[in-house]
């Protein structure tokens, strides 16, 4: 049996175990994250992303140091795309330490993609599993991909920060327009380089546009979403605020890290807390389901069913959905999703 | 039933249609799909991915002029991040359609995100498909994030292009890493701009690291792979080229070209072409198997049961994974990723 009270109590070498095992996905993970389970929900996560370029990890590691110096605990979560091919995550956690070493209050850790996104985003929920169990006041899940699924991993926080920066280019532009719906906090970081005020203006001008509209899930959600999940729809309304920094100036720093508080405690007196709470733990639920159900299902079936459908699929004889179909019903009587007007199979 | 005939004989309004369907999951999509699919498999797919600002648009735009020049007809489905908040495609067709408009050899179609990205991948792969049965002769599916997924969605391919520029910071360095494996051919565009060289040599350096690895789905797939599969090692080794173009100024784009068909050539000759399509058309169908899977657990529990687990998960009496193991066995007896050391439930 896994005993939580080391990680409970504080200690970082018993955190650092678990972390490793939870990465590499090490069977004794799975106990060690059922005993911790229990002790998680006190921590606030907060999701730092934005394109390429905007310079989010100066600006994470600065709002750790101001988060310290309020007297809050806080660790980071940072998700890095990474390679086997260069081997391991490129922004080291050497590197990020330097200005936070020493200091038993900030725990930093890097994940790297190692080319399984759904792994990736499972493993970062379970290390943000672990360190709010460790007692950690805020969590900094920083992502560095500007994709749909780095903005999902970004999102499963309760606050969500999007960093933009002036001059940054066609495509970024385009980028930011998926991530304005998530922002909670919006920031213009490089503040102090040319475009900042166009920079400023633009986003102003989108978010005067409407209200952010109903927070999306990769994978949809199994329940009907709360009345009151949506971003900022709703009674109390919470209007993400526009800021500016200069990260490597440490400017404006303070300011963000008390808007951040702000959206905090309008979470916790609107309720909306729980509801992200509740919208997180059940996206996971749904994904272990999915998983478990198809690991399920190809040790039960025929040897050999699952290589014919695929064989058939190849020679363009069967379509994947209808093998889908076949496959599943053969082991589960599985009916959902058929097409009334398909044939027989 | 569904009659593929006026698709498959080059009318573009019935494709047009079709496409529609796929992209608003209409019920009608699936029958459309399963008659269109037994006529696939002839296409030449191009995935064309790259960090934001690296003129992937311009650049495949050049791309699919040369390849029309050369007698090919061209299909351009362009994957853009989007948003229910400013609303639709931000590349839109019209301005994409601007060189190439009037011509029936191309078609180009640009699918949104609309914060799903699962179901993203999934209508790319159907819009795809539908496209390859209308006799495209080279299919181009460019994404527009940097992100994993969309990486993935690239790779679905049989050819990858990976495009940088110079210039894009240390942020756009970062995930250039993680591009890399995946290249089957390399440009620098905007090779007029300064940095250029630089970027041609830290790419020529990367790739001299050694060979790209095997190439991994962002959800596994579930076959043992082929002793084939992976980029460029094995027999007749596939070494990605590098290759420098000035897109807005149609430089180096018919040399691109060449280096697509001799790769198209190489995959063909040495049997790869097969394996890739098996790699894809598996990712597809495990993708399927779990949707449904999950479909048809949902719909069959007893009502209220997923409900309560829920509730226990919030309340942190249950934690996800234990949860999952409860639901899945309650209905299939599914016992698969048990822990052995966690007490009966």
């Amino acid at each position: 049996m896994f005993d939580p009270t080391p990680i409970l109590s504080g200690n970082r070498r018993a955190l650092a175990r678990v972390l490793t095992q939870i990465e590499n996905s090490a069977p004794e993970a799975e106990a060690a994250l059922a005993a911790l389970f229990a002790h998680t929900g006190r921590a606030h996560l907060v999701g730092v992303t934005g394109p390429p370029g905007s310079g989010k990890s100066s600006l994470v590691n600065e709002l750790a140091k101001v988060m310290r110096s309020a007297g809050r605990t806080v660790a980071v979560v940072a998700v890095d795309p990474s390679s086997p091919f260069t081997g391991g995550a490129i922004l080291g956690d050497r590197i990020r330490m330097r200005d936070l070493a020493g200091d038993p209050g900030v725990f930093i850790r890097s994940m790297a993609t190692r080319g399984s996104l759904g792994g990736l985003a499972r493993s970062t929920a379970e290390v943000v599993t672990a360190l709010d169990a460790a007692g950690f006041d805020k969590i900094l899940i920083e992502t560095v991909g500007a994709g749909q699924a780095e903005v999902d991993i970004a999102r499963a926080a309760h606050t969500v920060l999007v960093i933009e920066a002036p001059g940054l280019g066609d495509d970024v532009q385009a980028i930011k327009a998926g991530l304005l719906e998530v922002a909670d906090v919006l920031v213009v970081n490089k503040a102090d380089q040319p475009g900042a005020d166009a920079a400023m203006r633009a986003l102003r001008a989108s978010l005067d546009l409407g209200h952010p509209g109903t927070r999306h899930w990769a994978d949809g959600h199994l329940s009907s979403p709360s009345p009151k999940l949506g971003g900022g729809s709703g009674k109390g309304a919470w209007v993400p605020p526009l800021l500016q920094t200069v990260a490597v100036q440490s400017k404006g720093i303070p300011e963000l890290r008390e808007a951040i508080e702000r959206h905090h405690a309008h979470l916790l007196a609107s309720g909306e807390l729980a509801d992200r709470d509740r919208e997180r733990l059940e996206h996971e639920l749904g994904q272990r389901l999915r998983e478990l159900l198809l690991a399920g299902l190809l040790a039960r079936l025929e040897p050999g069913s699952y290589d014919a459908a695929l064989e058939q699929i190849l020679a363009r004889q069967l379509d994947p959905a209808r093998a889908a179909r076949q496959l599943a019903r053969s082991e589960y009587g599985v009916r959902v999703g058929e097409d009334p007007s398909s044939p027989a199979l």
